[in-house]
């Protein structure tokens, strides 16, 4: 298995550099940022995942937004470890405290200069911030994609109620964002948009979970008239026999147009080995029918990006090169993946290289 | 708690009244009906399962659909429990075979005489089959709603890789019916429409399922420009404190307008007792505003409906009474129910007195 050679790969964006939302809260995490090109620029939408700065023995710190909306804040929920920990004998269930996780995650903007390399500027508060109730568990691992002249950004929006959903916003300047509610429902994630309309319509990838796997995790794709409302979903992809994307596979960065095809590079997880720890996340490409992208018409055997420098290798969850943002750069492409669920990579690689290894 | 009275009751289809599709096959239930005013009469579209009709020791037969559009065909694979039982050790998956049922489900046509109550026809073959992929593992519950002339059917798809997912499908005389794809990608079902626009827009309600559960199951509302495109998800509804409803609730019959509100009648399962039986369906209503249907203006505290009759006891699931169809009479409702997944009931209530325990 080689992958792709790298021409050029630089860690853009750390968790150091994130300037906490408040005293009672520490970054733990910037990573899976959104990308895209922005006038010369190109822009960033970092996830920022934050904890309680302070711990408190026996008890666990639950985080979540709440207030009024532009006005929200940050409460901390604090549960008694020793007093709560039963599973509750008549509902079988956990208590709720342990499915909530200790850190909550908001989008925070960057801007790189022409090059896609080179960090300009890093928002010191929150850009994208949880402020309804769907998103009071906080808002994640977001896309960007260009379409007709404004900026849609796909997000994971994780509310108490609504759950792991995927909720769409507009904007035109990175400052401000219209939201347009959630896309899809609980559970989804990985939606990524197509740049423009195919045959008259606007066209998605997206990744529901099943609440009884009798499938594994598989990609899927709808279509729409106006990028709010979606229907037509059919399967589009599922896992490979390959290890690498055995166990997972969903969506990554935006396709971007190219002669042979819509070219989608997509994540896949491999199969955890029993009593080892938790996948291993790489990236592996697609090419997608330009009239028809719910064909596929070819997709890599092997990997081309697989977790090997130290900080992908290491991190808050090691071993994971996450894609969510690809640029165009001549003949070749600049890729943004979070990585370990720690910090922000760009990394070029020739499409040439990518559609040899596709062919 | 009190339940309505009930003005007039019957049991309108049986399993015992149903013709297999095959040899090979025999029905199992009879249940679970859409139902809808047509001309003068009332129709029903009844979920027919069907399992394999001999047995084979030390196997397990799982049914599912096959073969061309229009020209499906039922299929069963054996699977030898002995030998492949065993849970994957690397996975920790469970064999495939043991997520399947060893029954598979299409929609039956039933006619009713003006009255409601009595039985005129009933399709000695399946009237809504599955044809496609996404639906080669049966499709199910379906509801009816009349809009604009034409009949919607919102239904269960069951499909290998697209999981439990609500499809729809348009039918002027429910003899042809035009599929329009996936509304509701998995893990979604009891998919209800309202049967008409509302300030522009066509409004569902629906049940999407959790893959890690936070919250319990709820009842969400969407809307649409066209019927086939759906966005917007908002919570409605989750589980009430009060047993009868508070492990799972989800929309029943399609709502019905009345001057006071949009009226939905639903479903709730109640708490399932450490080690005792699955959890007993009931039937409660909601009164929704009719500008605005995402307001609930009020719902009944105790069911309506609850399993009483031998019928509803007693079956293949007993202790169920699952709504999924309203047709007005008057000053009186008739409620189209699944009874223990065995039968279809009708049952008469009068709107008054749904109204007195609204209030």
């Amino acid at each position: 298995m080689s992958t792709l050679k790298r021409l050029k790969e630089k860690v853009v964006v750390t968790t150091e550099m994130v300037k906490p939302t408040s005293r009672s809260m520490k970054a733990v995490g910037a990573f899976n940022p959104g990308a895209a090109e922005f006038g010369s620029e190109v822009v960033l939408l970092v996830r920022v995942a934050e904890a309680a700065a302070k711990k408190r023995d026996g008890y666990k710190s639950s985080p979540r937004f709440a207030g009024e909306p532009g006005r929200s804040e940050i409460i901390i929920d604090w549960s008694d470890i020793a007093r709560e920990k039963a599973v509750d004998k008549k509902t079988g269930r956990f208590p709720f405290w342990q499915w909530r996780l200790n850190f909550v995650s908001h989008l925070r903007l960057a801007r790189l200069s022409a090059d896609g390399f080179t960090l300009k500027y890093l928002d010191d508060k929150p850009t994208f911030y949880p402020e309804c109730e769907w998103e009071s568990f906080g808002v994640e691992d977001c896309r960007i994609t260009p379409i007709e002249g404004s900026y849609y950004v796909t997000y994971v929006a994780i509310g108490l109620l609504t759950g792991v959903a995927t909720a769409l916003a507009k904007t035109d300047d990175f400052k401000t964002f219209k939201r347009l509610g959630i896309i899809f429902p609980q559970s989804n994630k990985d939606v990524v948009l197509f740049p423009e309309k195919i045959n008259g319509r606007y066209y998605a990838l997206h990744r529901p979970m099943p609440q009884h796997s009798f499938s594994e995790a598989n990609i899927q794709i709808a279509s729409s008239p106006d990028l709010e409302h979606w229907g037509h979903t059919e399967f589009l992809m599922g896992t490979n026999k390959e290890p690498w994307s055995s166990a997972k596979v969903g969506a990554g960065a935006p396709p971007i147009k190219t002669k042979d095809g819509w070219l989608e590079i997509y994540h896949g997880v491999n199969t955890r080995e029993s009593g080892g720890s938790a996948g291993t996340y790489s990236a592996g490409a697609l090419l997608l029918d330009l009239n028809n992208p719910s064909r596929i018409i070819t997709r890599t055997k092997h990997p081309i990006l697989i977790p090997q420098m130290p900080y992908e290798i290491n991190g808050y969850v090691g071993h994971v090169v996450f894609p969510e943002g690809i640029v165009r750069r001549g003949d070749s492409v600049i890729i943004y993946s979070g990585c370990a669920d720690t910090c922000v990579s760009a990394v070029e690689v020739s499409l040439n290289d990518i559609f040899n290894v596709l062919k």
